[in-house]
């Protein structure tokens, strides 16, 4: 199969996964992938139904300019926001926005996801930092660049790593996830949809806010990701 | 097809959609479009099971007067008030009213849903609003009706465009929602439930309310809705 | 078909629509359907799962003594509070119990669920009541006969007509829900499961309890349930 | 079916049924059950996705030293946890652990599972308890059965027995069920989390905190469990 062929059908599968996993309702949300050898970010089309979307309806799109490479559809009207990360993070290889019941309502609260359990520290190592919310002239101007230029800005202020922070809350809109491919993209926006429902429900019954600490957060991240992982199985 | 088994379609459809959603459980719902040429609204009959509703049961109902055109089942109860809405907001196609139960909540509460984030702007541009209650002597009158009257003063009296702001909670009631087609008319539903659900949400963790800015209200409305949008594909 | 025949399939149908609208899960709910005329209450076995479950499997109980007509199954443990329920309310002709979630959580809380809007109002002319809690020594004697006791006593001491709001919460407990017929039984059951989610949704935005007023709850229950009801359709 | 082949067959389906009751998302969750005779444990492989998992692929554990008996894949990362609690507890015959939703969330805010109600005293004799948290050398050293040694030293503090409370919080991190079963273990997940949803739930509407009498919860537990227990049907 060839590589235009398979990052097609594979992003095509993380939009779908997104519904499935009921992050997604109506069109809201948009899942990409990149080939940085060819140059290009393949991202869902713009408000067309998940039902009868194909492979061949995802749009391919150059990392250099942000031009459509080729077909007629337009692409998600979030693609700046996604070109702006896959530029400034080398590493990451997939992303997903979308406007998930939980982590939504904590980006209009405008707070972090806090790491609270051991969850949260399988996947992030840290708090979901939350952006600040645009000015005015950067809503007025090219406002979905300005959005990926807040979350990399929140990233290098707070001297995050986005791949062991692979998520982020934009103020007043909602939540953005990447990772190293589209997959770890998807499964990044269901945990911290999930982070986000134990928030909410820890709040309810003890309303002061507990932090694990900082050994509890490095023995889960590393029992996954370090050098000495032993979660899952040993690779092929 | 005939406009009139057009019409009969996409009203069940509708109908059917609001389960589909999980905006309506039992029978706790209705969906209606107009036919402004032929002055008909085609709307579901009361109580009857969804399991078993056809495009025939959907009942013509004279805009003019409230008299069923054809048929021999009763229309929903909460006619009168879809009537006096079609007759108030001549560019309105499609009424919902449903007991969602996050956006029933908030109108039990008696408060609006407030503009917390994009995911609002993006369909409502400001507020849901909520109506006064209805006094003694409308409840014990004419009470549909007068329904749809609070509704129409709440608009008036806020200088609210309904094309713009398509959807309204009835205090202690639940909410109405409305469209250029009945379709779009379902769709406000469904997110009036979604955005009922955060602000449910936010409040448990961030008690202090937030607003949007207006530039960002206006922003996210524009680029759906405004001249120049660029949300979703270029119309054929 | 004979009675027989037919009120088992009745009764094995309302315990699968318990489990259906998520009401029930394990085999936590019971519901049951009285023929007086032959003076036998059928209900649910205890403790087998409903996937097995089949017409046969349904109870046959002896409403004068509580002793089992026919079959070699053990009736559901809350057999005693179903029989005081029909021997006090002559009109009752079907009863359910679930574990739903919310309403069960309002019972534990030990507060009523409060009639805060027009669906409330469509199915339960004023507040669905909490019980007093039992003591000591009617929990160590004949419990379920008891727990039947306490409901009664709520309802004579309210000066309530149990079918005009037909159903109460057992405090610490749970939810108990009837009706004239055992498919009324169960749509309560699913009413009272929906009001306490709204009733904990409100809370969260609007601390203060709000109650609709008394016209609005006459409104409500006349038009579907008074002598002028025009709700549904016209009796055949 | 010889004994290896029957206990694979039933710790693949209580696997599975983690995921179709909800408590599992992803690859989030365990169950092993222990075959004493033979001395192994049988636990679910780490990180292998539910839809392609045969019973071959349940990992043989020896209960004496924790080495793999059998197979080419890697046990759950959780398995010195459960191998602690079967070492302590000779009666328990299967094991739990998820990061359901609200029971995570409820051990993520540090408290326990207060005893509210009848459907608390029908499954545990007494508040699910919560274990204090694991030092920094208890993070740092074994990990995963320092958090087994955790549970075991809460039940030996607080003198309670496993079988009568089947299940435990641990500390900033989810919820561990047990059973003379597997299968009697996935029910005290199930009912763990139906039992943190209504803690949350009545914390909205009722914030002061109330638990059942002594009595009450005597009454429930043994009725299902003790030796006059009248719930369910008579054994065979």
């Amino acid at each position: 199969m060839s590589d235009d062929v398979e990052i097609r059908r594979r992003v095509l599968t993380a939009n779908l996964d997104l519904v499935r996993l009921g992050l997604v309702i109506f069109t809201w949300g948009n899942a990409s992938a990149v080939d940085r050898e060819r140059g290009l970010m393949y991202i869902k089309p713009s408000g067309v139904d998940y039902a009868r979307m194909t492979p061949d309806d995802i749009v391919p799109v150059r990392l250099a300019d942000g031009t459509v490479a080729s077909g007629n559809l337009r692409p998600s009207s979030d693609t700046p926001t996604h070109l702006a990360l896959y530029r400034a993070w080398p590493r990451v290889g997939g992303i997903v926005h979308t406007h998930s019941e939980y982590a939504t309502a904590i980006a209009q609260a405008g707070v972090p996801i806090p790491a609270q359990g051991s969850t949260h520290a399988d996947y992030f190592h840290g708090d979901v930092p939350v952006t600040r919310g645009l000015t005015r002239s950067e809503v007025e101007g090219d406002y979905e660049s300005r959005t990926g230029d807040v979350i990399i800005e929140r990233f290098v202020q707070g001297q995050m790593d986005p791949i062991a922070v692979p998520g982020v809350l934009v103020d007043q809109h909602g939540p953005f996830s990447w990772g190293v491919t589209v997959e770890q993209a998807v499964m990044h926006a269901g945990t911290m949809e999930h982070l986000s429902k134990m928030f909410v429900h820890a709040a309810a019954v003890a309303p002061r806010l507990r932090r694990v600490p900082r050994y509890l957060l490095d023995k889960h991240y590393q029992r996954k990701h370090g050098p000495k992982a032993y979660y899952g199985q040993k690779p092929g």
